[in-house]
């Protein structure tokens, strides 16, 4: 099954928000099976609105949209494709009631007359239940099995609705079928080209499966995807090809799919009974933010010392003001008695340090913008990187939390037995 | 002006991959009066890609495309617009043997063949110039006075692009003109509802801007939009408009357009010489990463104390075992004592403290996933807040953040003389 999904709304057009829901829809789509052959987007225009919408259901007949069902004025989706199919307005008494219902109940009081629009739908159309706010999302078919199926831009509304009504729905029409395959292997402080370099020597045959390419500060994800194609040989084939391609990427890969390298690191350390603790300069919290994203990472993370300050990194890890003074806040010693010293105070196994330079100002012939120092202590052993990143403030800061990260992951899959930390 | 962007490639279409790209077009665009009147997205297929920007085309005349102009084989939008404007496609010497250089100097051999198709131009076309990567952009115009302008998909070799060379060719044809003007008032600590409210009770006249509520985990932004009015009047509107909505929502207003709430505290600490320090449990570093973001905060942050373990609030922030074990981690008690802890350990003047439950775990009936505690020390005043906070993990964390700053913002704009911390 093929579907088009058009978005709508000022917002989009105007670049004022992100689409996020269009690539949400198609992967929640690609997973039951369903291609999104093309996608548009336009503003809050009824002409335009129902032009975009009737001219993807000329090429694919089935259009999951997105937005313009509030309550506002400018949202227009539903008398667009009511005009699109034909159909009048009508009043859906039920949600009428339920709506003035809710006013009076979350804000105590009558609802305002300029809401009942809200409870018009196209004539013939099926309600699809929103849990998560008060716009209903719509159904509509025509007699030849075409059909619009019009979801809350609201993120989260859009979300809910699609997993708890409109997949269900979608899955009893698609029924089996060869869903897009894919896996992907993350791997990190390797530069795109060499990757390639390295499996083009191997000359790995891909079997039919596409491998692309996806850099990000978090590294260079090799995607591999495969479509129409049975469950088993799918399976088959992306287990061997992506196998080859890991031993092509060695120890880069960090991990599959979704995979966080934070999450890696915690898993290793709860393996072990180890906990961690981390001391940032120019990341300023960064890597504890990211390590405490990871739910349940209380039972390895106890805590870290933000020394943004040289005062701090003398007061609170330790670094001497000698050390300060004749290496400098981003160098080698003082990345270490930093490292060294969070473990320390903090009283944790592993400690993790980052001191640099993430710019725009503060660079110099010697030190520019994007070095950064990382260190790794465990037990007796304290490993150090210098790195030189690139990318914005942002960027070189969130390059080197996944490296010192990276660092961590590769020092707990070393051998280190008898230098466990009491 | 009207143009419409389409973009290009499996990666967006897929879901893999979200379009940011679109968005940033459409901002640039509006900011010299060219208006976004409708977008698509295709995947790599060349008859779609076709169609696609020929159907765009024909509507607006002019088209923008991102994608599909690397060296790898499932890039084909320079040959399929050839073939919409019926033009050959022809190598490009000079192009080539720039590309064969870069690969000497890069990677120390030659370039492989495949690569040469990079070099294959449209006939007629116009290169835009690439800084920031090896595929050039494509200018194609055809003798009706209708172009398309092709982008790579990189985000950064787009912007990069875009700024350089593309803007700068389309200023120039679009000439003076009436951009789309806006004004935001950026607000937080109050929901969309009881904005609307107040805003509602004042009956304010928008004079023709169009008034659009954005809320986002950083509060609620209230957006004026004006578009074809000269620039004077459109000035003048958005000036009395927005400075009603101001007043309506008076003290939730944290600044204007793309202000960010941590570089207001900073701005605010800095204009009355006061260092800061955080203390975080449930953000684990959000805080101290969200104010160090902003270049320049060095000479406000100090550093802080990521107390992710009660052992560590006792440890380096001074909160007594008694106070965790009576009152608990998430407590007005241990909030307060976070924040004066960090304030004193740090020596900084203002003390920031968060500790809260951000689930999905750890939540109980007293004190459900959401609660969370926050706290500005400054001289001998302490300030605590309790929140109700809502959404995910993430979420929950950075509404927390906000909040926090939010509380810093308005203590730091109350009167506070002789309170001045040495």
């Amino acid at each position: 099954m093929n579907v088009e999904i058009v978005t709508i709304g000022d917002e989009l057009l105007l670049g004022f928000t992100v689409d996020t829901n269009a690539a949400h829809l198609a992967r929640e789509l690609a997973a039951i099976g369903i291609t999104v052959a093309r996608r548009g987007t336009v503003g809050d225009d009824a002409a335009v609105i129902r032009d975009a919408i009737g001219d993807a259901l000329d090429r694919a007949g089935a259009v999951i949209t997105t937005g313009g069902l509030g309550p506002t004025s400018d949202d227009v989706t539903k008398p667009a494709v009511a005009e699109l199919f034909g159909r009048a307005m009508v009043l859906d008494a039920e949600h009428l009631e339920w709506m003035r219902e809710r006013w009076r109940r979350r804000f105590g009081r009558e609802m305002p007359e300029s809401n009942v629009r809200q409870a018009l739908l196209p004539h013939g159309a099926r309600k699809l239940e929103n849990r998560h706010g008060s716009a209903p999302g719509i159904w509509l078919e025509d007699d030849r099995g075409r059909w619009v199926a019009m979801l809350p831009g609201v993120p989260r509304e859009m979300r809910g609705m699609l997993a708890d009504t409109l997949l269900p729905i979608l899955r009893d029409r698609v029924g089996e079928s060869h869903p897009v395959r894919s896996r992907t292997l993350r791997t990190t402080g390797v530069a795109e080209s060499l990757l390639a370099e390295w499996i083009e020597q191997r000359t790995i045959d891909l079997q039919g499966a596409t491998l692309a390419y996806l850099p990000s500060v978090a590294g260079v994800d090799l995607r591999l995807t495969l479509r129409d194609r049975p469950a088993a040989v799918a399976d088959r084939v992306l287990s061997e090809v992506g196998d080859a391609l890991r031993a092509a990427a060695s120890q880069h890969v960090y991990g599959e799919g979704s995979a966080d390298l934070a999450a890696e690191v915690l898993e290793r350390c709860r393996a072990r009974g180890l906990t961690l603790a981390v001391a940032e300069s120019c990341t300023g919290g960064l890597a504890g933010a990211r390590l405490t994203a990871v739910p349940g990472s209380s039972d390895v993370v106890l805590g870290g010392i933000i020394a943004y300050h040289n005062d701090v990194k003398s007061s609170l890890l330790g670094v001497t003001p000698e050390t300060l003074g004749s290496e400098g806040a981003v160098s080698e010693a003082t990345v270490r008695a930093m490292a060294s010293g969070v473990r320390k105070r903090v009283g944790a196994d592993i400690g993790l340090a980052i001191t640099g330079i993430a710019g725009p100002g503060g660079g110099t012939e010697e030190k520019p913008v994007g070095t950064v120092w990382i260190s790794v202590a465990l037990a007796d052993v304290v490993e150090v990187r210098l790195l030189r990143l690139w990318g914005d403030r942002e960027e070189i800061r969130q390059r080197a939390v996944q490296a010192v990260l990276d660092l961590a992951r590769r020092r707990l899959d070393a051998p280190f037995d008898g230098h466990r930390v009491a």
